[in-house]
């Protein structure tokens, strides 16, 4: 009698949840921030480090393919002939763990607390990453696999994935897929299981504002120079008018306005008032008060101010007139916005606003449109009752606040869409300091992600 | 035939100009920065270095005097009866070295570069502290001196002198004179001999705002709770209006209000456009139209941001929507202005134009009145011929931007006003990389206080 693959499967990784565990461990102890330029050696032993476990469970051709920024780690294995062939996509670098002082552990030397394993990266989205590969893994250890797999694994998700667009159109032919799945999308929570509809896009700026050629003494020029500190604060004030909108000119032109169905599904998802109080630990939100949470997560588009520096900000006191102020400002963007357009019209903001007593230089870092998951998107199906198999219900298809920058070129340039799911949890900190992975919903994802493979 | 003193005095100081830059630089070497508690040691360092040198040149009943904050250095010489008794007054402290990356010189290894010698303090104020020294050390040396003497140099200035209130209330008998001489308040340039007229006061505030319990993702929290670094912008941008006035209420209530004579006079100082743009480098001067710089700068109140931080202000993108941001926020005051008052209303403002979205905390770092010299001070004509045989002409009276809240303290609790001047320059870069002395008119200077004792 033949043995069930699945079952033989799902049995093989629970009986490794230990192995998978440590895996996981050693690949999150590697701290691959990509946007810090002391941490460049790190991004290609985070790198190897992944392409040698993918070698290890059986992915053949597995290379370290340098881009303009850091490297893609790429592999695959082609042998079920007349089932599609799916492009994992994941992403091997990490946030930066500023403010450092507010973890209560060290954010590269994970540690299992409670149902949590707590560290950088545990869940977005190393721990995403290997649970892809864990669920391989346990089917392929029967020698075996029921679809085609390529791998792509970047290192620059977090900024933004700068080099990503010219090494996908340098790799088109390679990359050649049905569909992506992407699970960097996380779950609405534990119990609701997942298929994310659209992403946001991003624009990110550094606005620079320059004042007197050095610092001044505040009492030698104070009201006499325009104060940079004063004038970036002048500048960001403007950029949101009173109902919370953004006024940057033509923002919103050519933003998808919701149909009346589109809202009800939006009225339908948990994260209501209640829960953004909850998680934030503020009294009164804040907002388009016409859209609710969440609509102004999914589906409004956003101008945030993600730093601000100027002059002295040590202890004590310093009576100095700053030099210069400078503010990182990004904008969550949604269909129909294009990130070129925004950059253009946070230029022409800062040209009509700006007083002729300061300077000002405008960089863009880095910039995505939004993406929305099409009916029939390959692959969908099949996830859908993959995660039935595991929560006993049908998931829910939000729209989602975050960006995935890949996601917008791999349509645009591999011309496939991406099913987009994970099992990381919205209170796991992403971004923040004691971010965490729930255990739990990690090893139920693995075996979600066995029976995927095996629903083609 | 008796050797003239004065003259004596003068050619000794002329012989030992080596001698006095290398005391100079001594000093200069210790980094007393008074708002770092790194340097609290540093401060004691100092105090010991200037005491000692007190008793090197004669003076007696010299001690480091403990204050809640850092220490003073008190000294005497009081064997000339029926002359006045001269309060000297000095900081050993200096302001911070941020952003040191901008020096091209280590601040506290100062050098002679060309007429200059360059480091933190030289200028404001250790240069002017040992000008006083080495003027009374070159008339001492003869054996007398023709005015009695007490010296308090303090440790606090730059951060305000927040113990130096209390210390004197506590000292009142000790430190009993007919005048203060202050040579912290620097010429209007090196050809033009300055007493200055009138200080403005200072009120040093540190503004949190905070938004949610931690940093979120700026796409999983933008547009729903509202950004601390966009709130803290908002209010900072209501602080002054179209016409760069000052917004907190009543801020003008108490200001003086020039006479048309004051007016004249201020239109005579050379602090014209011209001259702040030089200085500046920016091409626009900012501020309340109908006073001209001069007046701005001497008789208007101001508000500042000193400093602004929030986020992440790294290299790169992270899209975070931070936690809280805070403000370096600072007023100088003019008559009769209350430091105290003021607080109240910044208090007010936030009170009135923050939104409940965020909570704000307003910490008062420091709080003094402006202070203005009266006609017939003691001490002033003395000074003021003084100035004429070393420069041939007329000092200038300006009122000066900057604050030194112990001219108000000494006027207030000892009863006696000060003769301000000093021969700092205003090209000097106080409180701003590259502090330098014009080392010319440092030794021009220690002749000019020569003169001024033997003008008793």
């Amino acid at each position: 009698m033949a043995i069930d693959p699945k079952l033989n499967a799902i049995e093989f990784a629970r009986n490794q949840k230990t192995t998978f565990l440590n895996s996981l461990k050693e690949f999150v102890a590697i701290p691959s921030i990509s946007t810090n330029a002391e941490n460049k050696e790190d991004m290609w032993v985070a790198a190897k480090w992944l392409s040698n476990k993918l070698t290890e469970i059986g992915i053949e051709n597995v290379k370290i393919m340098p881009t303009d920024g850091h490297p893609v780690v790429y592999g695959d294995w082609l042998h079920a002939p007349g089932k599609p062939v799916v492009l994992m996509y994941g992403h091997y670098d990490v946030q930066p763990v500023d403010p450092i002082e507010l973890w209560d552990s060290q954010p590269f030397e994970p540690m299992v607390n409670g149902d949590y394993l707590m560290g950088r990266g545990t869940s977005d989205m190393k721990g995403q990453v290997m649970a892809s590969v864990h669920a391989i893994h346990s089917i392929m250890q029967s020698g075996s696999f029921p679809v085609n797999l390529k791998f792509l694994y970047e290192g620059e998700e977090e900024i933004g994935s700068p080099s990503m667009q010219k090494w996908i159109g340098d790799n088109t032919a390679m990359l050649k897929a049905d569909f992506c799945l992407n699970p960097d999308a996380g779950m609405l929570d534990k119990n609701t299981p997942t298929l994310t509809k659209g992403l946001r896009g991003l624009v990110y700026f550094e606005l620079k504002v320059f004042g007197p050629s050095a610092d001044m003494h505040s009492g030698m020029a104070g009201g006499i120079i325009h104060n940079p500190a004063q004038a970036i604060a002048e500048l960001i004030s403007q950029m949101h008018d009173a109902d919370g909108k953004v006024t940057l000119p033509g923002f919103y032109d050519s933003v998808y306005q919701m149909t009346a169905a589109e809202r009800r599904e939006f009225a339908q998802l948990p994260h209501d008032e209640v829960f953004f109080k909850k998680v934030s630990g503020v009294e009164h939100l804040w907002g388009e008060k016409e859209f609710i949470p969440a609509e102004r997560l999914g589906a409004r588009p956003t101008l945030e101010i993600n730093g601000l520096v100027s002059g002295f900000t040590g202890e004590g006191q310093k009576t100095v007139l700053p030099a210069w102020a400078m503010a990182k400002i990004s904008c969550r963007l949604v269909p129909d916005q294009d990130p070129d357009v925004v950059h253009q019209q946070m230029l022409q903001f800062l040209t009509e606003k700006a007083p002729n007593t300061i300077r000002w230089e405008l960089r863009k870092l880095s910039g995505s449109p939004a993406s929305v998951v099409r009916e029939g998107q390959p692959g969908l199906k099949e996830m859908s009752d993959a995660l039935v198999s595991m929560w006993g219900k049908e998931p829910v298809f939000p729209r989602e606040g975050g960006s995935i920058p890949i996601v917008g070129y791999m349509q645009k340039m591999l011309g496939i869409g991406s099913v987009l799911t994970g099992f990381g949890l919205p209170d796991d900190n992403l971004h923040a300091p004691n971010e965490r992975l729930h255990l739990p919903t990690w090893y139920k994802g693995i075996e979600a992600l066995i029976h995927f493979f095996n629903n083609f």
